[in-house]
């Protein structure tokens, strides 16, 4: 039905004649047509309205030819359905003002967040039609560990040194907040794939300030176990940034399908870690896209025969940075489609 | 002639009775001694002045009683000794008004740094007569690569995207500007081991930003280039910060006597990557010096037992942070110190 399922035939390692390339934070600041909106509209009527959602998830379908689509919207959506405050100021990262800090902040925690996130739901549906079978619809989410970064720290951070200092010296209190984030997380993701999306994506964006053993403990157990009760309903690609060294681990759970890496490890060293166990995503630096475009093509080509054209999905190994102009973000799609083995 | 010599001993790959212990960031905010000096006097004027940086430096081998002192000072005095304006706001980090952005600023950049650097020599010496041999000094620089991350991007940054920018798009000037700082850099370390330094530690903070190929590049090659010409008068430490992927090629080089690890990586995996070619040192969690003090200490006896006792120094990953208790700081030291095989 799909006219272009390059995505999940690469998910489910079947031979593509290149591989798919899609940019995480490909429907963003980047675009003019994107910067349009966001000065009629902010964030959560962005994120809380389907036919702005739909519109700006489409966005880079049309304008750079992305092989599949991610709906617009945030990880923190999590949290505010689980009822707590989340402020979103332009320019500034979000703002949570009253933090988790006991089990009776966690006890009044929400993990039935199907009804809070309908808006979500109706974006999904109302992409999946406007989208009229093009390219494949990614859904998301934030992994358990990321959300408590946020949800403990109350803001952004370099160290997240509150929400570790958290995991590390309230251990019982962290991992049932990590439990109540995880059940709220499957019974969202099951009900993206119902509604209209066909993979999704756990973006565990502060899993690398973890050490090995503790990424196991407080991100991967977690992954996993969402992983595990969605991966029936569709395909599953985890994104835990930074963990390099989690990689072998998590490609021998066959709920997994994809892993998402960024650029701080060789292809060649992923491929041997993961042993053809997973499709890989990744890797390309966002900073790089600045380089003239013939050499940015010639990187993209490198990068892809690093990896293999099989099972392998192209992206960056981070969200794509707001001053990259969208003639170059257009190049690194033409340069995965213009690839030949 | 040194009471404690465990770490040249380890440095050298000496038989050790137990690791030597010190801690990145040991003379610093959370000691309430280093709080009292920073009330009077201001950054630049505790760094250079010979008897302040030596009061501070001695600090916490007094306190919490380490192996080795580091001297008192900051990697952004190069940068200001090569005559760019350096300001250091409390609690505001680094700023620097007028960055590089041209051969021509690059041009007036100072190479020979060792007059407007005295007071670092001064301080250096006055420390080592102080030290009464109780245990060596490190001295110690910002690798070139961070460095320029400052120079070009003026200030702090979570993905010094300028800097990045900078060397992708600029390349030739980007190398430019690396070879004039890794000159200095020499020029200053071998004059810090003249004045009293028994080893040297390059921080490459920001290290880990690059992809492993832009590593060899940007990081790797000046890391080695001073590494080479600093190592026949003094033992060398490298720090690239989130650099894992580049252990095994730097400790193939025999200039390197030891490289610093953060906590990102297993130290087993470490010890296989580098096949017991140089010393390893680190790699504590910071943050993990908040847990209960009988468990940081199991937790540090494991990673010793990781590590495995020989060829090996005890540190964290990273900088001590500011609200880490002393009695937990000196724990991490005394539970070194306990350490039996």
């Amino acid at each position: 039905m799909l006219k272009n399922d390059l995505l999940l035939k690469a998910l489910r390692k079947e031979k593509v004649s290149r591989p798919p390339v899609w940019m995480m934070r490909q429907a963003g600041r980047y675009l003019p047509q994107y910067i349009e909106l966001r000065k009629k509209y902010d964030f959560f009527t962005r994120v809380q309205t389907p036919e702005l959602a739909c519109e700006i998830t489409l966005q880079p379908v049309d304008i750079i030819g992305v092989d599949a689509a991610i709906i617009f919207s945030d990880i923190l959506v999590i949290p505010q359905a689980m009822g707590m405050t989340v402020l979103m100021e332009e320019g500034k990262g979000p703002l949570l003002p009253k933090v988790i800090a006991s089990q009776n902040d966690i006890d009044q925690l929400n993990i039935d967040v199907e009804g809070n996130l309908q808006y979500m739901f109706n974006a999904l549906s109302l992409t999946k039609r406007e989208i009229n079978n093009r390219v494949p619809l990614i859904g998301f989410a934030g992994a358990p560990f990321t959300l408590l970064c946020y949800m403990v720290e109350g803001k952004g951070s370099k160290g997240f040194e509150k929400a570790k200092a958290f995991c590390f010296t309230q251990s019982a209190l962290a991992h049932s907040l990590l439990s109540k984030i995880t059940a709220a997380t499957i019974v969202y993701l099951k009900a993206q794939l119902k509604a209209g999306a066909d993979v999704v994506q756990i973006f565990d964006s502060w899993s690398g300030m973890l050490s090995p053993d503790d990424f196991d403990q407080f991100a991967g157990k977690y992954l996993l176990q969402i992983a595990e009760a969605v991966a029936p309903h569709g395909p599953v690609i985890l994104f835990p940034k930074g963990s390099a060294s989690a990689l072998e681990s998590l490609s021998k759970n066959t709920a997994v399908s994809g892993i998402g890496i960024d650029w701080n490890m060789r292809p060649e060293k992923a491929r041997l870690e993961t042993q053809g166990r997973v499709t890989l995503q990744g890797n390309f630096d966002p900073i790089r896209l600045l380089m003239p475009i013939p050499e940015l093509k010639k990187e993209v080509h490198k990068m892809i025969k690093a990896f293999g054209a099989q099972a392998y999905i192209a992206n960056l190994g981070h969200g794509i940075v707001p001053h990259i102009p969208v003639d170059h973000a257009k190049a690194f799609v033409d340069a995965v489609k213009e690839y030949q083995e």
